[in-house]
């Protein structure tokens, strides 16, 4: 059995999510049905995580197993000759029969991306957050620290999800303004449910003071979600890696 | 009366072009239907020109006349949160009673964005224009020469059109790798139907060996379309800037 990892890019405006459901259409399963047709086989695929719908991947990972000979160039080239324009396959690798997308994962990295203005950014719609209020970065940076490290993130995660492992160590939260933008990418061992969505929403209210400085400290110490920010919409989020090393 | 000249930004992914068509959805027909119903008055825009269906401006500009007296900071939030979330306005001067964004207009700068790679970009699938083929772009800069200046534009404009002013001055071709993107800055007094589409279709395939190195002073000699190489599909293209001094 060979065991073949894809690198993926999309734009999730257009899809439900990654993972295959009844009766809607999801990245996964486009995927799996072309190469279906190209392999002449049923193929199942296992992705290195969920995305929700909106949300984007510039590097999304996912592996198969196969019996077929295909090349991985030729395999890479028909991939993206059938795929819908808004999903992409961006490198193809044969890898140890022990790898597996999710299992394998040591770091993922998040990045969410915000238009910090008061006029919307008209091109890049369903690909940027609006947060019309004034926002001091620093501030900003400085809350970002206390999400640094391992943690207990019960209160980082959508109230009512159930989540297992809420012990999860964030190694960077980087914040950078360009222009209008505010850029904030954050990597960790794996995220809850909503976990970037919420963090970000956070920072913002606090770099906006409409949430304290230390909430971060205190959401983190009283495991409660309510102390936080709400949870800001898909269409700013991108997985941007995988790293499995 | 007063002359307000407006700075526009827009995807015209979902649109069939800036200019006013019975029953299809157009840019100028959504700006005008917003501002009648902020100045509870017919309002008529006149645009610095016509954008094709899918071709995007960051500072497409129009200019309106009006007795009305709202502010412009409350014109603009006004614009801003009725229109549709791919059209912005990012500015709104009062001008003078001659200004016509059209006829005043000195220089227009277009850009447009090709991704030079075998895989497409699917999270820009809507905003750039994916060319395969390896491309010189030491090549494609020493052709681009030859645009520039005062020329007979008639083989640069879309065969069976009858675009009247076909001399035409321009000042500025830039052509910029930035990792698999080829980006391609034109300025010029003016431009015929399809003009900034044909140079770019013909400058890639200059670039690809696929059109001779002179194929440019060929078509401007021989005032001949058929010379010169496709027209590049609308989506790539962005009308940046309308320039009035």
């Amino acid at each position: 059995m060979r065991n073949i990892k894809m690198t993926i890019a999309y734009e999730g405006t257009n899809y439900f999510g990654w993972q295959k459901q009844n009766d809607r259409i999801t990245i996964e399963e486009e995927i799996e049905k072309v190469l279906s047709k190209i392999l002449k086989e049923s193929v199942d695929i296992k992705g290195s995580g969920r995305t929700d719908a909106g949300v984007h991947a510039y590097g999304q990972v996912a592996n198969f197993k196969t019996t077929k000979r295909i090349g991985l160039e030729e395999l890479k080239r028909a991939c993206n000759t059938i795929l819908p324009r808004d999903i992409s396959i961006i490198d193809v690798q044969e890898v140890d029969e022990l790898f597996d997308s999710r299992k394998s994962a040591k770091i993922k990295h998040y990045r969410y991306i915000v238009n910090n203005s008061e006029v919307h950014d008209a091109l890049n719609k369903d690909r940027k957050y609006q947060h019309k209020y004034k926002v001091d970065i620093e501030v900003m940076k400085k809350a970002a620290n206390d999400i640094l490290g391992e943690h207990d993130f019960t209160a980082f995660r959508a109230s009512g999800s159930s989540s297992k492992n809420v012990i999860q160590t964030i190694y960077k939260v980087d914040i950078v303004k360009e222009g209008a933008n505010i850029i904030i990418d954050i990597e960790g061992t794996g995220f809850l449910y909503n976990m970037v969505r919420i963090i970000v929403g956070t920072l913002l209210e606090i770099g906006s003071s409409k949430l304290k400085e230390d909430t971060i400290k205190d959401m983190l110490a009283k495991k409660d979600r309510k102390l936080g920010g709400k949870t800001v919409p898909a269409v700013g989020l991108y997985l941007v890696e995988v790293i499995y090393q």
